[in-house]
């Protein structure tokens, strides 16, 4: 499989440190309020990596960290009048409501900062001792950027460059104005933890550095997150593990394209940003999945409702598809494969490897859905109610096992349509005793389940509502 | 309704110059091939401008040309061993046969280059007279940029950027790097015409400010065409126009984004082309016609088969949902709307204000789109048996109109309809008699007419396979 490296800018091999087995580390969200579609992205871009290293046989060991401590979470918390924990707690519980949505599977750990205070303080510790950090009269520990060699590797800059850009308000605090604080004095009502240069908390970039090497060690995989991360996020978790370990921190950097609103980055000061809470009104999440992995990870893409709309019925589609061959293998009379049924099994396999060919070229999961619609369109003209149970049985596998690697086709469907079925049956009889009255009152009930009915002269035709 | 001004940068409210008529010229295909799928944008979007302006009532006069005379013409007319003239007319065939599957409507006049040689001759007669042409001892004939005061405002550059970035082999005939043909000296073996300089050809620019003047008048409302034009060729064509007239050439310029493969521009180079006579081997062309209106026109878009099955998709819930209205019209008992029928028509009319709020704001069909799923969801949850006929005709009405400023919802169904009713009757009959194999045999002709069929104890379930 080939990776694009942010850090070397190109597709490179990935091979993984151990045989067999593969640790990732993926920055979560910041637990202040729900979280929206552009954070959405990573979560299931990157939750369909580990599927699809999964599928490929390998043990992952996921970590992605609850940011359960910074400004916002101090200002939030203030102006609902509750504490930070509590606003944590509350915001934790609906992340894994909207991500359970998303279809996005819970990670090895979860790690919160505020449970990593002394592993925390002790890397802050190795730091200060290494001449890599330095304390401030007020008590603020800051990184000193200007002794690590190699500051601004991965986004592909050096500290002049930095420097000239910065802005001219830089905190006299600092020795450079791209050192950053990797511990925090407390302020008056702010949450605080006792350290050996007094009450304060964390730094929001150290919580990273310290957790991913606690659960993955020194030296991972894969480290992942949204391309706004690049600067100065993950460099400054370079420069505090690799100041630390004099170790490689990561052999992967992964990172995803932005999502726009119609031409601009979506952002709450333009007022066009939505969190997945909001489109889960008046969308099932499946789509919203569908939608992200429609594109290749890197890709910028445009947020529309239109393109989520188009995302589900396409989804329809391959719950249609999957409903047509369980229907056929309830009702196949050969058993084994024949003959006849070479072809669909020809077009099964062909799928897989399509399939594997995209994903390997650096997740293009675009090419993937690709290769299953292709897939799908093969067998709907193949297959029929001469296929063998064995042949329909290969098809449904595949189909399963390709599209629960993107997450999809989770639905569960069979109590929903036992009771449209009997309903549809309760109408038959009712038409057929030309009771109007009643068939209409059922035609109502159905629809209520999301179908849309058309009477022909051949019986009752059913199709999913939009 | 406001258009984005590639001139200005902004969005400009659009005041047409006469009350009532627009006058638009879009650039056209070189006729030396089939067009590709980057060309495609431009036609569909331009022409949805034009039907948005026709539904507005506004009379569109709508010129579109088709360069039937330049170096890869020559090339390949030589390679196919046959004249310009015949590799024109096939191609030009061929075009109208593609953008006619596009829903692109037919130009008001479609001008082509070698038909207007003796008023391009005129309009750089015009140039040499007034200094801003020249004519070199090879027969060739240059516009002379340096005496057109405001070269580059449309693209915002000026001469002297433009000259440090020329290339450094520049022809010695040339009097400043920026300079171009506008009339090219005959070569051996290429076809030419007689003018004042001697045997030869237009240059490319020339024949768009030629023909736009002549069907369009000096100064017209709106030029377009993709965005890779802006640079030499639009900016060459103010130039020319404005030079020869001494007047404003065109009121609004619109350009319309790139199409983009795994993250790069389309280009035969890259090995990422496709044309769409290719595409149309496997999508019906009103998809990719959906596929195109799902982004706004300015915004980067990325090709990928997954998303054309989706807006295929989308697609078919639209003729589902019509199909549905069609059928409930039929069966309708009540005639006139009642006031059940109050939220039928509400949903209706809010769907066209949402619409044509999308479409005002500089021809947002994504949201148009997203207003026309939003009001078949609507009405698939209000709609039923007991809707007056008044009520549904007035849904199908606003459908219908909406849909057709898009382009879209064009496909003719009753003839295949019948068919497909008249064999699923078959197909019932001999199932009642247990005739298995006949029945099966009629299961495959259906399937062959591109529909899936699911037998359950209601009786057939139809719906159109992928």
């Amino acid at each position: 499989m080939k990776i694009y490296n942010t850090q070397s800018r190109k597709k490179e091999e990935f091979v993984p440190i151990k045989e067999g087995e593969v640790s990732i580390y993926c920055c979560g969200p910041t637990v202040y309020n729900y979280f929206h579609i552009g954070n959405a992205r990573p979560f299931i871009v990157f939750d369909t990596l580990r599927r699809y290293l999964e599928y490929k046989g390998m043990k992952v060991t996921f970590v992605q960290n609850f940011t359960d401590i910074d400004d916002k979470m101090i200002r939030r918390a203030n102006e609902e009048g509750i504490t930070v924990k509590e606003l944590a707690d509350r915001f934790i519980k609906e992340y894994y409501h909207d991500a359970d949505a998303l279809g996005v599977e819970r990670a090895t750990v979860n790690p919160k900062a505020t449970e990593h205070i002394p592993e925390i303080i002790a890397l802050i510790e190795k730091l200060i001792d290494k001449g890599l950090a330095y304390t401030c009269d007020n008590g603020d520990v800051y990184y000193n950027t200007q002794k690590f060699v190699g500051y601004g590797k991965l986004s592909g800059q050096n500290l002049e460059d930095l420097e000239s850009g910065a802005r001219v308000d830089v905190d006299p605090n600092k020795r450079h104005p791209m050192d950053f604080a990797v511990w925090k004095a407390q302020k008056p009502g702010e949450p605080a933890w006792e350290s050996p240069w007094g009450m304060g908390r964390p730094g929001w970039h150290i919580e990273c550095s310290c957790m991913s090497m606690k659960y993955l060690g020194e030296t991972f995989d894969i480290h992942c997150g949204g391309k706004d991360l690049v600067f100065p996020h993950h460099e400054n978790e370079i420069a505090q593990s690799e100041g630390a370990t004099g170790k490689p921190f990561v052999h992967y950097w992964m990172h995803n394209g932005f999502i726009n609103v119609d031409n601009e980055k979506m952002s709450k000061s333009a007022g066009n940003f939505f969190t997945v809470r909001d489109i889960s009104q008046k969308y099932d999440l499946e789509a919203v999945r569908m939608f992200m992995l429609s594109a290749h990870y890197r890709s910028p893409i445009n947020f529309a409702d239109v393109l989520i709309e188009q995302a589900k019925a396409s989804l329809e589609r391959l719950y249609t598809a999957k409903d047509n061959y369980e229907f056929l293998l309830k009702n196949a009379k050969a058993e084994k494969a024949g003959e006849a049924d070479a072809a669909v099994i020809e077009a099964a396999k062909e799928a897989e490897t399509a399939f594997e060919a995209a994903m390997d070229d650096d997740l293009n999961t675009a090419d993937a859905l690709g290769a299953i619609f292709e897939f799908v369109r093969k067998e709907n003209s193949l297959v029929g109610e001469n296929t063998s149970k064995e042949a329909l049985q290969y098809v449904l596998e595949k189909l399963e096992k390709l599209t629960h690697v993107l997450g999809l086709l989770r639905r569960k469907e069979e109590k929903e349509d036992d009771e449209v079925n009997a309903l549809l049956e309760l109408r038959a009889k009712a038409r057929a005793e030309k009771n109007w009255a009643e068939s209409d009152r059922l035609r109502d009930q159905i629809q209520a389940l999301g179908y849309v009915i058309k009477d022909t002269k051949q019986g009752q035709q059913l199709t999913r509502a939009m």
